[in-house]
């Protein structure tokens, strides 16, 4: 199949015409990658993009700051918008379509519905933002209708966000393939996020210590240390650079659940840097 | 398009199986026709089933006494349950498929994911039966994502039901048009229900006292009468019959709110005789 994606991308604000855009490619035969985001992106986004446009025929990227997963007193007003470099950055990588609906599109008069998932969303970042995960199931449930792809492409970094996802589209049988794919970290191991550009230069620096943590940890769990013990070495590393720990624990990956003996397991961090929360996490392979 | 549906319909219980059937029928060009039941048929689901075989090539029935929709102390157990009678109903009025997905389909392990409608869904049924209809609406979800036909047809017997599944449709985004079809009753005007089973003789035969209430109620409605008085004709037939009224209300009939001047209402009502729980409605035309 393929060629495809001229360069600029055509802007779309209809979920109508986005919906019957996609419709019509996979009826031709074409393989349809969505890559969801907020804008403001990265490297991190741009590698999506480029792994939804080697494995699919088109691309379509979403920019929607959706504003039901942002709590009262959070950065929704502050959020960075650059939808402009955002669309000249996917149209770079391959993508044919960007939707970028309006708020009222999204939330009309009258909107009612919520999509909540419970388990894998109650702990985490679930416990620290309350309606975070409800704000995210519903968004995405709306854009799985109205972008119905072969396939859905979502970073690693938002680890508990990817487990409420797939849970999502699981329970709900929606007809999308979702792909989890590596974080994109800068040079010095810090993850790619939006959230970064709020960091003052001393933060900056700091914010290492997400990525620091994570590595010891998983030094340990190579080691067989007790979980107690690896998840230790990952609030030690935020400790000595002074970022406050909302948590710092290793999980089941699937179920956010405490690892069963032998299996893979997650090790997910939260820190504070002033004002800015970030995120980050790693894999951490099965061990006898 | 058509000829279709040989007798007996195919009753398939894989929700894999049943979405490709779908989606090869109307890759085929052929429009879809989706009848979503609880079992239990009788000649208001019949009527679904025959407006949905009139107006499409392909008419798929679903049957599943869905769980999450009924309260701890409700009668889950005792919900009649006659598979065998309903395919064969289904089948002489033009249904193709029947889907007929177990329990632990379509909740398996680690389902966590619910669909929630908020105003529609707080009043009335949701009320009295809380957690109902976001059992409704999370299987209706999941159902039209397994059976992604071009129309479902429902009952406007469950009036409620029908504005909470409009709502979740419209802020979804699932892309399916819903039908909402005449009441179909008994030769005394009762209300067709599979409830209508648990009646005893005597219950069955006061039971018309809520078709009689809503005739009264339109009846003072076209006279003009102020939306309490129409309310009280519902209430006062119910009482004459001794049948406990949970409620008897007139609201718009999108919202269920208070209806505006001059626009079209409903008129809702609810009652028990005994163990048994009824509902019926009737539409009242704009009045100046």
């Amino acid at each position: 199949m393929k060629p495809h994606a001229p360069a600029p991308p055509v802007v779309e604000t209809d979920p109508v015409r986005i919906r019957e855009l996609v419709v019509a490619a996979r009826r031709a035969g074409r393989r349809v990658g969505f890559v969801p985001t907020m804008g403001a992106l990265h490297a991190g986004h741009a590698s999506l993009v480029e792994r939804a446009a080697a494995e699919c025929d088109d691309v379509v990227v979403s920019i929607f700051v959706n504003p039901k997963q942002f709590g009262p007193r959070e950065d929704l007003d502050r959020y960075p918008r650059t939808l402009a470099a955002d669309v000249a950055l996917v149209g770079g990588k391959g993508a044919r379509w960007v939707f970028a609906p309006e708020a009222s599109t999204a939330y009309p008069a009258g909107h009612a519905t919520s999509v909540v998932v419970a388990a894998p969303a109650a702990d985490f970042e679930g416990a620290v933002r309350p309606g975070h995960f409800s704000g995210v199931a519903t968004v995405v449930c709306w854009l799985f209708q109205v972008v119905p792809a072969d396939v859905a492409y979502f970073g690693a970094k938002d680890w508990q966000q990817t487990v409420v996802v797939r849970r999502m589209v699981a329970d709900l049988a929606i007809p999308i393939d979702v792909e989890v794919c590596p974080t994109i970290r800068e040079p010095d191991g810090l993850a790619m996020s939006s959230r970064n550009a709020y960091l003052s230069p001393d933060e900056r620096r700091r914010a290492v210590a997400l990525h620091e943590g994570l590595q010891a940890a998983a030094a340990r769990w190579r080691e067989g240390a007790e979980i107690a013990v690896v998840e230790e070495a990952i609030r030690a590393a935020l400790m000595a650079r002074d970022i406050a720990v909302d948590y710092a624990r290793v999980v089941d990956p699937d179920t956010l659940l405490a690892p069963g003996p032998g299996t893979a397991a997650v090790a997910l961090v939260a820190g504070r840097l002033g004002a800015t929360r970030l995120l980050d996490n790693i894999l951490l392979p099965p061990r006898v």
